[in-house]
């Protein structure tokens, strides 16, 4: 005996989160059944319309749904300095827990040639093309203190260098082997203060 | 500056599913819409199509899209045994580790006069429909070990004894306060094979 041809897809179809095995993918699908139908249905419209429209910013690799992200399309942010990230949550942790308000630039990952993202996966050309263009003066790095982070962050220091932006690096509270998006905020606040020319 | 409308739409929206916070939400969001974008689309459907056309089995409570679940219109189970649980999981975990081959009655809960849940709550009318009926002749308690299993076992058992039924309990290998579901395999056989009249 097996589940419903319904049930047993949606049980699977749970199984694309992350860390979402059998069981929880089964726990979730029962959740919404038995009580959130209505829950159910509002993240069916919203995840169908968000691998859809969501793309990413043409300028800064940001999640939009619009050609430029919120950040890219607010002429009062600075465009002379540019805070290059690992991920969009750290743009979020950014902005909530600093008064940094310049511009991003969201690499969306880590190089790591093992697994085949080198400069181009992480859209370097587009940041070139943006410090070749552009006025930018400071480019902060803001990458995880990871072994990957850390040769992402000779990288691009390198490459801004090249094109005469002065390039700091938030200072090393972020604890050493750690992921950006789960610092906490004092200490991710005073890192980005306290950060320094490379 | 917040996410995008749709991103955090879709954020908010994976907060329904049981354990999930802030912070998975935005994993989860992430995770599908950098890599994961047919995975995504393919779980839109499945969800929506879930909540429009899943219902209760009108015979047994288990969830299925038809009038009837796969087990109550199989005829070749035996109808004169009727193992009562609490979950659809329960039902699952049952027919891959054990020989049971009767039907299955889903309480979908247990009575928990607290929170509003009485024997109508747990479909325990269409229960009685079915013992008035049918050709119940054992009636087979598989409810976990917790206080409010141990208050629904004796009222499910009261009824079913008003009805000519012998009752009969799985054994107490499950263990005291445990929820069925997260039995093992191993246990979870032994304590059906050996359980005793009530
Ligand atoms: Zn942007
Ligand atoms: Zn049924």
């Amino acid at each position: 005996m097996a589940f419903s041809p319904a049930l047993a897809r949606l049980i699977d179809a749970f199984r694309v989160l992350p860390g979402v095995g059998a069981k929880s993918a089964q726990r979730m699908a029962f959740h919404l059944l038995q009580g959130e139908r209505a829950g159910g249905a509002k993240l069916a419209t919203a995840l169908a319309e968000a691998v859809e429209h969501i793309q990413h910013c043409q300028r800064c690799r940001m999640f939009t749904e619009s050609d430029y992200c919120e950040i890219c399309r607010n002429e009062r942010r600075d465009a002379t300095r540019v805070c290059v990230v690992e991920s969009p949550a750290d743009v979020m942790a950014l902005e909530q827990n600093t008064d940094f308000r310049g511009h991003y630039f969201v690499l969306m990952g880590r190089l790591s040639p093992i697994d085949g993202i080198g400069p181009e996966e992480l859209g370097l050309n587009i940041l070139r093309a943006r410090l070749a263009d552009g006025p930018v003066e400071e480019l902060i790095l803001a990458v995880g203190a990871t072994v990957e982070g850390e040769a992402t962050a000779q990288y691009v220091a390198e490459l801004a260098e090249r094109y005469g932006a002065s390039v700091t690096r938030i200072a090393q509270g972020v604890p050493v082997g750690g992921e950006l998006e789960y610092v906490d905020a004092g200490t991710l606040s005073q890192a980005f203060s306290g950060r320094r020319p490379l």
